[in-house]
Order: structure tokens, then C-alpha cells, then sequence
């Protein structure tokens, strides 16, 4: 097992935890559980997707004829808002202002602080920057906390039925992403994300993101519901 | 009369424009007006209000406890979100990123280009950022687009018989600009804006920024639906 | 009493302490005071007024014609130096090079040194500057330190017999504060800084630059000669 | 054919052109093609990869045991000082600094100017790069000049009987490249590239980087040698 | 002759035109020549030197016992102070902000604006900068404008005798360069200036920053009063 | 002796260190060198030259046809390629991104961490960079690692008598230096280099880079193989 000594750990939060009244104890619970984990010498990255808003304001864009790449760039504004209102939260362990590229990213990091970041560039997910972040500091933990749970063995939107995976092969992973890319609309998991947490075959696990006390677990190492990435 | 030359326009827009598809032509509309403008030699800075979103985020980080002047940035980075829909609306005659401090305004001023702002700073709202950068570029007119068109003798969202008035003293106005600031409410125009404009005698009109021909007669000198506001 | 775990002081410093050699110890002794007190905790955010020279250069640039807005941002450059010798007095605790802006501010205080600012923007002054950094940080105190020695029921500089008051209400400082503003002009205080000061409640005291042992009673929450703001 | 009025053009240039003195004369040809092209008011973007001197320092880099993340990061930097000769060569008509981020690229392309990149992010390689501007400028033409001269059906460094196609489905070349993903090994161009230019269907083709006579055809609408990527 | 089609040309001001009233016109002379002179194509860069404030501020710091490295530092910014006058000035022509690294003046120069610089590294005069940045532009003519009016044969301002010399070989002028090198105290050009408009062989002329009708003779090509240098 | 309490000590790298696998071993034992040395209090600035492939780049420019100022540009970003890649061999506590300017290094100085930078600006080679570092943060030790091992009594590599001098005289090692100055090409040490460290009398030793242990003898103050500058 891996979860001795784990020490570098990126979450990477739905932004749909940014969306309604549901998300704020979520929110002041991460918080809390990230503040309580640094201080037996844990080093967080924390990277917040988009959510509701960026959704709507990428509708607006589309309303108003932006182009696709633009359309991504507002997003990605919007989930710079989202790690704002997280860094805020985290109080003066986080690094301010929000990094808003690899440099500004590299820059946070050598800080010792929290680094919380949102989108990095069009024609990729926040999944995607949470994958170069964790592989640049070479992350011992990489949680994907989503609003589904983990990677299912069909769609729990559409089938009750679903079954949540224990653990996944990362080739398997790979085929059911979908190669799909819209702006603000991107799976699971996107092809870019996928392709450097199999490279450096960083470890790397789904769950959801509204259930903190799994989060613990997972990171602490133990039994979690959700599901691993498995390399062979 | 100021009407002859005009050449420097701040135009600060209510960030409500964006909140729903009402604005979708107005801003549309806007970013015309303001391209056939330049095309005679006029220069151009827009200055994006926050809105419902604006309001909704602050509101949130409310409940998460956040500090006022820590709204306010937040606040502020939602404005700048409205900033960059207009400037991607305006192509390639926008000076692009959105500034985000003086010293990167000054850098935008001198590009040319069209230079689209948000909020800049905590305490002060997107009107003060208006009567600043109006200022700085000693501009020959500042036209505050609301949505109640103009000044009234009384709130007109209280008192329908409330009359607009077609010019104002500053002294006048300075009275009944209320002390009251809170994030991201903040009156009609404030105190650090009033100061400003006052000490530059900066031509200045509030007007409605949903009558985009209205905005059109006033920044060509003509006669429009609108205050005025009278330096002696 | 405020004075039980007063942890992030604010001390703004007017600009006549870097005009002559009357200065010299004075900042000695500040920066000894502050280098002292970082040593049990505290954190220090230091605003350096322009003084004498900020004003030769606003009188050059209005001898060459610059408008009211330039004149601002002429003085808050000499500001900066100021800001920049009391910096390099701090040696390798000071946060460096100084922020010109409150992302660049928000960088800087989140690196944990004493952070050393000058003026942001044209049309308010570094006791504006003072006001919107002490929200940000949530600011255990505000400590202005000028060249009057706090707040006098008249002009003590016309008026011999002006009593020094111990304490006002921050209406009352509210009438008290005129609303003249002109480039490297300001008065004690100014509007913008105090609807933040009231707006968060935060403690603020008056009191003389000069006698830096005052300083220290004040930020240990002792008995001081000065005059202490309150709210209701 | 989209040949009329082509406009915005984006050239990723292979970066052996600058390993040895075979590319002296191309690039200085390359060079002279875009400052006559840029005077019938087209606008260009030039996209310099790595090449020989990239492979070494990660070779390097890889002896000295740094992690995947940062032997890309390394070949960026490299691929970047390729982009500052570039850039040198055009003289007063590109932009400097090489932006680092897509922020700096906004700010670089409203600037009017040629605008030359190198890499900018770990996990994608520089194909990646200038699909991602060519979105986001919404370019007329993207051209990958490479040292082969086009896709074939099969390697044409192994079988001397490999036939140039013409033109290609995306769906075809989505699936022959590969998804292997190594620092400073991409295939012909990556996945990111590809869905970015699929959802935005952005004309593309794939030539030699040594033959600049047949690039200027192809920027010209003309007949060329080389392949064409087909939207259906 | 090479007074046919001057292009770029580099003026170094001397700082003492910033230090009283003497030099009001000389500044606003000089700003009117360099306006008049971009009309017919031609591209300035101006230096400004740090003058009786920089020298008074070392002082302080002096006084204040910081290092000779920061003297310099504090110095520097002085001189972007003067250069920040200079550059509003010349309103909407020059570049905002004053560049303060290579990288920033780079980014300036590519804009097309005049370009205004103060110091820009502790140890090195202004000279310098003015031969490095004349030296990366390519410059056609670099003006050093001193309060002297040009090389002599001994020190014009001890030895009432001492006659200008016309022409001076650019190792005789290496002879009679000091080698002392206090902060702010530098010799009428330093060695790193001197080594670099040797290699690059820019032409060179000293004159007399008060006398603004020489100036522009000279950078007009005719006959003007102070030293051209010889390269052989 | 100086060499009781060093703690600020920078190390100026040949750049042929990164030039070839002799270089690896030596590489990895510098930075264990530092790692173990800041362990106990000390702080590192490694300052990288350039070496071959700057060379190689230079020589490629020049067959261009760049100007030597852009050729020192194009030399200074290689020797941050190779900061890059001993700042990524520190792993975290080594400042990151490369400092670019005196601002950017100052910033970087008060992180607390090991500071490693490249070239700064034409016209000056990595050894005056050292200088003006090793100054402005008064630095206890300057230590000057070549590919020579030395000051010697004539050129070692030429004549195989020549003998290494324990001690040089600063005003003797002026002398010694030659002032021809090429693009990548200077002399074992500058001539601002020499100013500089004159004028504070920072301690500057020469030594061999390859042998670590001499390197290690000399920053602990103990008897090492190289020359010592004098002051007198």
C-alpha cells in the first residue's frame, strides 16, 4: 500500500460544490480537514472546477456568438473565482493571488503555502490541471471529489442500477472516456489528465466530493468509497 | 457646450446588463456603437458593473463567514468576468487581459485599444474605478449607465412620480449620495468617485444603459434622456 | 479592551519622518520596535506616507502642466520610495520588491513577512491605502501616526490652545474630515478610509510618528498620548 | 474552398529547423515570407518547437533524475529560446517578451504584432499549443510544418514506400496518433491538439517545414505538397 | 556621414534637468522636439537620470546605514520617477508603465511608443542603460545630454580653460574614464557603456542637455556644439 | 579571518558544468552540498552560466545575422535553462520560476529560499550578475567556481607552467582583465563584477568547479585550492 508517509495531495473539487447551500459546510469542512492536515507537515494543492456559473456564463458567451476557445476562457475565470472564495476560507495558509499559469503555479508552490488553483488554459478540464500540478510536484495523492462518487460500470445518472467500481484499470479508464469536448462540458476525466497520471503513474482516485469524512480516509489511507486508478 | 471634439469616452455599464438575456442586444448593441465609434478616432475605456452574480457570490461567501473587504475582492473578480465577455464581444480592438491594477491600465491606456475594466480595489465601487480612469486619461466625457436612467428627485423604485432630472449640481448630488458602503452595494455613484470628478471637473451623465440610441446621442453631443451634472 | 492577543498591527507612517534628519532615528527606532515584535508573532504591515518630496515633485509637475490624476500617481511613486528605504531598514524580514497593487499586496502578505506599501491609486491617499490593506487582513489595529499627535478638537497647528481629544466617535470624525481633496493634499484622513474603518470596526488610533516609545505603548495595548477611535 | 481572404494564420514550425545549419536559410526564408505576408494585413502566429537541443537538456535532466513534469518544462524553456530567434529575426514586427501563458498570448496578439510562442505547459506538446491559439484567435489556416511533409499511411522513416495523403479525415487521424506520451516525444500531433481543431474545425494541414516556397503556396490557397485535414 | 535617415535614437538626460526650475522648459522643449520628430517615422528612447533627489534620498539611506548595493536601488527608482514625468509629458506617445527589467523594455519597445526608462541594476550608471538599450534597438544615434556640453580636455568645471573637444577616439575617451564607482556618484559615462558602444559601434555624441535647439541639430544630422565619438 | 559565521554565500557555476556527463556528478554533489549546508543556517545563491550551448546558440544567431545585443539575450536564456535545471535538482527549496530581473531576484531573496538565476541583461556575463547579488544582499562570500581552478600568473591553458596565485590583489586582477567583450564571450571576470566587489569588499574567491569538496573546504572557511581576492 501507498499511504505511508503520504505527503503531497491534490483535491480537485467539483465546482459544483460552489453552486448552492448544499456546498457550504462542504466547503468550511475541506477547509478545516486541509488546515487540520498541514500541520503534521501534509502540503495541499487544491484545484476548483467551474460549476453552475461558469456553465451560465458560458451559456451567455454562446448567446452572445463567442468562439469556443473564448467560451473556455470564461469558465476558467469563473473557477478562479471558486478557488478565490476556497483560499479565502483557508485564511493565511493559502497563497494569494490565484496562480493563473505553470509559472505563477511553480512561483505558489515554492511558498510552502496551500496553492488553490481554477482553469489554466482552453481545450482542457480543470482535471487536466490538477494532473500537470500533481505531476510537476511529483504528488503522492491525487483525489478526483466529484458529485457522482467514483467511476461506475454504467451512467448512475441514467442507471440506478449502476455498479461503483473498487478499483479501475488506467487502460480501462482510458476507453470509456469519451473523446467529447465542449467548451465548459468536459467527462469524468479528460484524455490530456489521463495521459500524465499514466506517464508518471501518479496515484489517483475518485470520490465524492460531498462526503468530507471519506475524504479524510482516503487521504489518512484507509478504506474509502470510491475508486483507486490501478497501474500494472 | 462640451459637445465638439469628443474624444476620450469612459462609459461605466451597470453590471445587471449582464444577469439575463434582457442585456444579450444591449451589450451587443454597445460593443457596435462603441466600433463605429473608434473608426472616427474616439477612445474607449468600459467599465463593467458586477451584477446578480456579483451579488450571489458575495452572498455565499457571506455565509461562509468571509470578511467585507475579502467580499469585495470577490466582488471585484466577478465584474471582471463581465469585463471579458464585453472585450471578447469587441474582437480584436479590446486590449486583452482585463487590467487588473492601475499600473496595468496605464499599460492597456497606451496600447490604443479599447480598455475594458471591472472593479480594481476593496472599499470603493466600479463608479469610483469610472471617475479614476476618466481622470488618469483626462477624459472629455463619463456616462454612467444604470438602470433607473439617471437622477431622480426621489428613489424611483419607491415613488413612481419620482421625476428625473435633466442636470444636477455636483454639490448638490454630493449630498444625497449616502455614506452608507457595504461589499458589493454600494449607492448610485460614490464619495472617492464624487472627489474625483469633482476636483477634475470631468463632464459627466448618467443615463439608462438599456436605450443603447440614448447612449449614442449622448456621447455625440446631442440631446439625450438623461442627468446631467452642472460644475460652478 | 481590544489590547489581549493583538496580532496584525497596521502602522501608517507619514511621509515627514523621510524629509530630514529628524527622521533618521525615528526610523531606526520603528524598524527595531517592529523587528522586535515579530519575534512574539505579531505581523506588521508598514505604509509609508510621500511627505516633502512627493510634494516638490507634484509642485514640478504642476509647474509642467500634468492634470490632478498624474500628479496622484507622481506621488505615489515617491511614496514607493519611501516604502522602499524603510523596507531595506528591515532587512531580510521585509517583503520586497514593494506592492503596487492589492494582488501584488495580497502576494506579499501571504509570504508571512512585515509587508512595506507605499500609495495604490490616484485619488485617495496612503491613509486610504492604510484602511483597505487593515480590512484585508482583518487588522488587529490601525495606528496613524502623523506629525499632529492625534486628533484635536481645533487646528492644532493655528491653535496653541487645541486640546487633543482621547477619544471620538467615528461620526464625529466623519464631520470633522473635510472633503477637499487635491493631488498630494489630504487631509488627516480621508472618506473612503474611513467607510471602511467603520464598516469592519476596525481599531484605529491617532498619535505622534516622533516618539516611537508612545508607538510601542499603543501596539501593547498600554496607556498612550494620542487619540482613539470609537464605535457604537 | 476557404482560400479567399485567409487572414489569421498560425505556422508550428518543427524545432529541428533549429538544430543545424540546414535550417539557417529557412528560417531567414520563413522569416521574410511572413513580413511580406503581414503587408497585405494578414496576421500571424509562430509556434517554434524544441528539436535537437530540447532532447538534450531532458536527456540531461533525465540522467539527473528530475521527474517527467519537469524534463517538459525544461523542453519548453528550450522550445522558447527557438521562439526568441525567431522573434529577433522578424525585428520590430513581432512581440517580445515570448509570451509564457495564455494570459501574456491575449496580451501579446492584441498588441497587433506577429506573435511567437514556444511551449507552455507540461503534459501537451507544442501541436497542442497551436491548436490552442489558433481557437482562440480564431484562425483562418493552422500550418504544421514538420520534417516528414505530411501524413502518410504508413512511417515514412521506415518504409521508403510510405505514400503522402492529400487529404485526411479527423477521425482517421484520430485514430493513427498514437497515445503514447513521453517529455519531449509527441507524435505528430497530439490528442489535445485534436479535439481542440475538431470542435472548432479549424483548417488544417500538415506540410515540410524545409520547403518554404510550398508553404507560401499553401498560405496563398494554392496547390501545395502535403496534407489536408477533412471536417465532414 | 551618417545623418541620412536616423531612425532610432536614444537620448540619456542627465538628472539634474528634474531639480529646479531651470529645467521646466528644457523638459518641455525637449518633449515637443521628440513629438514633432516621431511625425516624419523617426523612434525615440529617452533616459532619465536620477538627479538632486536621487542623490539626497542616497543620502538618507547613507545616513541610515544601507548597503552600497541599495543606495543604488533606491536610486533607480528615483530616476523612474524623473522618467515617469518625462513619460506624461509626452501624453498618449510613450509607454506606460516606466519598463524596470530588459524583459519590460522589450515589451515597450515592440509597441511602437516612445519608450522612457530610469536605472534599471544597481552598479551601473544610467549611462549604461541608455548603451544596452540603444545597443539591443540597434540604434542609429545615441545622445548622452549632460549639464557639461561634451568631453573636455580637463574638468570643465575646476579648470575655466578647459576647451571641448569635437571628436574623441572611443579608447582615448576609455583612458579618461574613471574608474570609481560610488552609488549614485558616476562618471560622465561608465565602462559597461563604454564596452558596449565600442562592440556594437554606435554612434555617439555628448552635448548639452539645457541647450535644446542643439539637439535637435544634432539628431537632425548638422552642426552642433559637443563631442562626437571616433570609432576607428 | 572572515570565515567564522558565513551565511549568505553565492556560488557562481561555470555554465560548462551543464554541458557534458562530467558534469553530472558534480551537479548532484553541489546541490547536496547546499542542501546540507542551509540545514545550519545558511543561505545560497547559485548563479549559472551559459556554456556550449549558449555558445551554439550564439553561433546560430550570428550566422543569422543578429546584433550582439540580442545575441547576449539569447545567451542569458540559456543560462536560465540551465538555473532551471539545478533550481528543479533542489527540489523544494529552490525558488522557482528563475528570477528574469533585480525586481524578480529581490522577491525571490525574501521567499528564504536558495535563489539560483542565469543571465540578467546584455552587455554583462553571469560573473557581474554574481557581483551585484552577492552585494545587495551583502553576502559574506562570493565564491567563483571555473573550469580553470584559479587566478593564475599566465593563461594555464596555453602555458603548462603557469602558476596558480593563492592571493590577487583586487587592483592586480583589475588589470589582468581584459576589456574585449563579445557576445558569450568574457573574460574569467568582469569589469562591473570588479567594481561592484571592490567597492563593497565582498570576499571573492576562485576556485575549480569540479571538485566539490575544495568547493566545500572553501565556503567553511577552511584551506582550499584556488586564489583569494585582497583588499587593502
Amino acid at each position: 500500500m501507498w499511504c505511508i508517509e503520504i505527503e503531497k495531495i491534490v483535491i480537485k473539487i467539483t465546482g459544483r460544490i460552489f453552486d448552492d447551500d448544499r456546498g457550504i459546510n462542504v466547503l468550511t469542512d475541506i477547509s478545516k480537514l486541509v488546515l487540520e492536515k498541514i500541520k503534521t507537515g501534509s502540503r495541499f494543492i487544491l484545484v476548483a472546477g467551474g460549476g453552475r456559473r461558469a456553465r451560465e456564463y458560458i451559456e451567455l458567451g454562446r448567446k452572445l456568438k463567442l468562439s469556443e476557445g473564448v467560451l473556455d476562457v470564461v469558465g476558467i475565470e469563473v473557477s478562479r473565482v471558486n478557488a478565490l472564495i476556497l483560499a479565502t476560507l483557508l485564511g493565511s495558509e493559502a497563497y494569494l493571488p490565484i496562480p493563473r499559469s505553470i509559472d505563477e503555479f511553480m512561483k505558489a508552490w515554492t511558498s510552502g503555502k496551500i496553492v488553490i488553483v481554477g482553469g489554466m488554459q482552453p481545450g482542457q478540464s480543470t482535471n487536466a490541471v490538477a494532473a500537470v500540478v500533481a505531476e510537476l510536484v511529483n504528488a503522492d495523492l491525487l483525489v478526483n471529489a466529484t458529485d457522482v462518487g467514483g467511476v461506475y460500470d454504467s451512467n448512475p445518472k441514467l442507471n440506478p442500477q449502476a455498479k461503483l467500481l473498487k478499483e479501475i484499470d488506467v487502460r480501462t479508464l482510458e476507453e470509456i472516456i469519451s473523446s467529447r469536448m465542449l467548451a465548459g462540458y468536459y467527462e469524468l476525466f479528460d484524455k490530456v489528465a489521463l495521459n500524465i497520471i499514466a506517464r508518471s503513474r501518479i496515484p489517483l482516485i475518485f470520490l465524492n466530493a460531498y462526503d468530507v469524512e471519506n475524504i479524510r480516509k482516503a487521504i489518512e489511507g484507509g478504506d474509502f468509497i470510491g475508486t483507486r486508478v490501478i497501474y500494472r
